[in-house]
Formats: C-alpha cells, structure tokens, sequence
C-alpha cells in the first residue's frame, strides 16, 4: 500500500505538508510518498529526522490557492497534485493526499483518475458528528456551483456510499434547503427535490439547517458552497461557544477562562468537531482513493487526513462505491427522470397542461 | 404611530399572531392592527381580553407558506399581506410586521410600497451577535438567488443602514465565500468582488465562515440561500451545544443534565441568539418600514417583531437608508462598473487582451 501526499498543497506548504507526512508515517501501514521540489522537500526532511520508508517523487511545479483550478491543471502538466494524480491513474500509489487547491484537486482526479461511469462530477463528503448520531454531508465544496444533476448525483453517491461502506439498507436522504416546503429554495433545488421525489433513493424531503442535528436523515445533500459553509461553521463553532461562554461567567478560581479549560466535556467535543482532527474528505465518483483536506490544515490534519486514505483504502469503500454506481442503474434512472421533467416542463409550457409538480 | 400584523402568517397563525399582537400591545407606543379573517380573529381575541386599542382590519383571503410568492401576490388581491401593504402604501399605517411566506411579503412589498429608486431588489439583514461587537448580514432570505448585481446592492443596502442609523464613517464590508482568494466562490461572488473593490465601499474582501467571528467587518453579504442557512444554525447552535455538552459530562448532582441549566451564562447567550427573541428583520430597500419574521415564530417572537418596527419607526432607519441612496450616487456608480465589467469582458473575450480582474 502507497499513499502520495502532495508536499506543495496547502496553505503551509512544504513545510507543513512535508511534517504532517512524517509524523503519520510511523503508524501508518502504507509508505508514504511525498510529490514535490525534491530538493525542497529534502532540506526539510534534512532537518526532522525522517521514518526510512518515507520516499520523495520530483514533482517541478505546483498550483498556488489563488489559481483557477481547472485552467491551472491543463496549464501545468508537472504540477505536484498532477503528477500524483498520474501516479494513482498509474497503480503506482493507490491514494492521494492534498491539502491544495480543491478545485485544482478535483479536476487533477477527473482527468487522470476519470469518474464512475455517467457521473458528471464528483462530490467530497464528510461525515459530522451531530447529538443524535452523524450525518453525511456531500457537496462540501468539490464544485461552488451546482444545477439540479449535480445535486442529484451528489445524493446517489452519498447513498452508494451508507449503503456499501456503512451497510445501511435504505439511508435516508434529505436536501439541505431554507425550508421545508417544495417550492422554498432556488430553481435547482425545487427540480432536484420533485426527481428525488420520484427515484428509488429513500428521500426524506428538505430539511432546515436545524434539523442537520435531530437525526432525521443519515445523509443531507446540498451545493458545494453551502456545503463549505455549514461545514467551516460547524468546525469553528464549539472554539467560539467556549469563548463566549467564557466572556459571560469567569469560572471561579481560573486567572484565564478564556484560555483555561473551561469544561473537560468542551475540550472533547472541540477535538471532535474540529478540522485539524477530522483531517480529510474522500473524494466520492472518483475511481481512487483521493482525500482532500482543508488547505489551512497543520501538520496534525494532514496526518489525519492519511488516516482516512488509510481506512478508506483498508475498508475498500471507494471501490465499493464505484462498483455499486457501475452495477446499479442508479445514474442512468436519474438522467431518466431529469430528462422526462424536461419534456413535461416544455410540454405544459406550450401546451398549456398543467405545470409538473 | 400605527402598525399592521398580518394575522395570517406564519406556521401556527392566526392564533400565534393574533396572541403576539395582544402581548405586544400594552407595552406598544404604536396602535396595532391585524389583517386576516375579521370572524377569526374576533373569535381568537374573544378568548384573550385584547388591550382595547388593537384593531382588526378585514382581509379574506392567505398566501400559504408552500404558495410561490410572486405569483400569489398577482393572483390573490385580498390577501392580508397584500391588505396590510396597500394601507402601508396608503399612509393608513405605518410599519407592517409578518411571518408569513417570505417571498410574498417581499413581492408585496416591492409591488404596493415601492424599492429605493434603482434598487433591483430588497435585502433582509439581521444583527448577528459575536464574541467581537456584533455583525450585520444581508441577504438573510429575501430572495434565494442572487446574481452579480444582488449581491453588491445588497453590500449598498448596508453600507447605507450602518452609515445612517449606527453612524459608522466608513463601515467595513465582506463578502462571505469559502476562501479568502478572488477566485473562490461562484461566478456571482468573483464578478461582485471585482465590482465591490472598485467602488466606494469599505470592501475588506472575502471573509470565511469563521472570520464571521473575528470582527473583521462590520457587514457581510451573502445570497438570501447561505444567508438564511448561516442564520437559522447561528440561532439553533447555542441549544445543540448545550445538549451536546450535557450528554458528554453531566452535572454532578443534576438529575436531568439536558434539561437543567447546565450554566447561567448559556441560558443568557441562548437568549441573545434566540430568534424568538430577536423577533424580525427589517427589508432593506423598502421605501417603509417592513419587518419580517421567521416563519416559525411563535407569540413572543411576533411582539418581538413589533418592538423591532417600533424601533425602526422611532429611529427613522428605514427613513434614512432610503434618503441616504436617494440622494447618493452610490447605486448607479455601481451599476456603471457592473456596465463597464461587462464591456471590458467581451472586449477581452473577442479582442483576445488580458482578461479583466
């Protein structure tokens, strides 16, 4: 087992990337591969005392956070992320590892790995930790933007993934939206909500962002931006509850309640919700194993975030996704429909039939 | 001073509505006035000894939560929003409070009261409380889309409330996105940074979801979709986290950890974040006062909602923001770099020249 770890993504690249590879290497069953300058990443081994089986591939280039990912990608052919995607597409590594630009991330694994078969992109998901159990939220900001399809497409990958990797019979699906009726939310929402409605995925309506917590549904799909959003919400949110409730009543005896660990439960939970030590998402629709993690992650997220390539790789869940989408007919079902709404919506709009639900 | 409710909205109205205007009105400088069904309502009020100055003005028919605004608004002329409008519009009242379908108060708004002169659209913008101060966010849910142009109005829209009514100088403003880079977001989000840059406006850039906390800004802009997620998980989180930090350590002596007061402070913070107890927003842009109120308030969020517009009346807010961008060029300035974005785009697109920032 190989996993590559992109030396130059992230916002502390090398020097974060690099550490954060060798610290998860002593407990880590695969050898790690760093991509980048190999010069670069050899002073800053040079200075830490790596574990032997921590190899460096030359990489040139790389792609800055401040680049249009896409363009970026057929531009630099010897960007790091680039040349570890061929590595994967090659059997050479069997997982990738970047904390770089995700949009860059996302193309890269697109173009050299390829999707599962009638995917049009792929989703990242993380699983949070909610009161009553978790919730797996997809888009979480592979693509910005999203129309109907892709939110569709997001919950049958977050479906194929609680069916195969966790073993759920039929997860419940909610779509993340500003209400809970059909017609609230933007364009894309109300047409994804009627073809979620009629497809065989168990659909359990939309859900208001507060119902993300009463353990309505075992996965809530929603565009990559919002999905970003509550995402760094949730992440930084117990850090800022600690604080203010430090502000509202000192605790007694403490000469720094901000600082000072106000409840032993808090401090458990803060590791729990935070993103240092959740680490990295999978990469859903993705043929490989690839896990992005926040490009602001330290050293301690990126070893996490190999954890998850790790597990993912030990657990074999990407493949078995891939293997569900390539053997059920899923996607297709849901082209189907998207297609038949078309039609109906044409057809009642010149034919002045009533409008389809 | 008089101020109309509309009796017919919200989830549990008209009897949590009816039951707010009664609660609201001793403490009230202004005569309240609900607009529903004159039978119903008498018959609510039959059971609650109303104060003697609270009218009811006769409306016969509703827009329900699940009706697309708009349209509702054209169709159904004597819905009590629209009621409440044309008496707003007509000078018979004052302020309008509902908590209905949000979409049609705006479109009611917008068809019966009017917008500032070269505003495309209204915005709601609500005070976030935070460790630092406190921060004003608009769009929270007045319209779920928004465009290049909605989204620099809407930074307009505050710069105008935070300059007039809490008289900032030079109030600084963000845009929420998921990086900090130019290049993150969507397209609405990167065109609206170009645009928002180059105005007059304190625009600090791009802000992320925890940066909501720093005190960064004073303002921040979003699309009334994130908007409206980023307020409603402001406003149920305090109440999940003390949940959480009850099942993870209960209280030595406490029977019941989830239900007792796990900190005098959390109850005081989950007051201030409570949006029963903030009761409504004001619509940024109207030429009246009109405050909007979630949809699942319950009575003292609507007496709330009218202590809200009683406010605004007092301070002359709405007042103020409609003769500051009445009188300032600050909107047609933008719709002329919107203009010459556009020019300068094609330009490039067929001239083949550097592309514009």
């Amino acid at each position: 087992m190989r996993i590559a770890v992109d030396a130059m993504g992230g916002d502390y690249a090398p020097e974060v990337a690099v550490a954060g590879a060798v610290l998860a290497q002593p407990d880590c069953p695969a050898d790690i591969v760093l991509i980048g300058p190999e010069n670069e990443i050899r002073s800053i081994l040079d200075t830490r005392n790596p574990p032997s089986r921590l190899q460096v591939c030359h990489a040139q280039d790389f792609i800055g956070m401040d680049e249009a990912g896409p363009v970026a990608i057929r531009k630099k052919k010897d960007a790091s992320i680039s040349v570890a995607m061929r590595l994967l597409a090659a059997g050479e590594v069997d997982a990738v590892v970047s904390a770089g630009n995700s949009a860059a991330i996302v193309a890269a694994a697109r173009h050299y790995v390829g999707l599962v078969h009638g995917l049009r992109r792929p989703a990242l998901a993380v699983v949070l930790p909610m009161p009553q159990g978790s919730v797996l939220l997809a888009d979480v900001g592979a693509h910005a933007e999203a129309v109907t399809e892709h939110l569709v497409q997001s919950a049958a990958l977050v479906h194929a993934y609680l069916k195969t990797v966790t073993g759920v019979e039929s997860p419940r699906l909610g779509m993340l939206n500003i209400g809970k009726e059909r017609v609230k939310g933007t364009e894309s929402t109300r047409r994804a909500y009627s073809l979620l409605e009629r497809s065989r995925l168990n659909f359990v309506g939309n859900l208001e962002p507060h119902e993300l917590f009463t353990g309505q549904a075992d996965a809530v799909v929603c565009d990559g931006f919002v999905g970003n959003i509550v995402l760094k919400l949730h992440e930084c949110w117990v850090g800022v509850w600690r604080r203010l409730l430090a502000k509202q009543q000192p605790l007694p005896g403490s000469a720094d309640t901000a600082q000072g660990d106000l409840n032993p439960g808090a401090g458990r939970l803060e590791s729990r919700w935070n993103c240092q030590d959740i680490g990295g998402a999978p990469l859903l629709g993705a043929r490989k194993t690839v896990v992005v993690a926040h490009g602001c992650s330290r050293e301690s997220a990126i070893a996490n975030a190999v954890h998850v390539a790790v597990t993912a790789l030990e657990t074999g869940s990407i493949e078995r996704v891939v293997n569900y989408l390539d053997t059920t007919p899923i996607l297709s079902e849901l082209k189907l429909y998207s297609a038949r709404w078309v039609l109906d919506h044409w057809k009642n709009r010149w034919g002045g039939h009533k409008k389809p639900s």
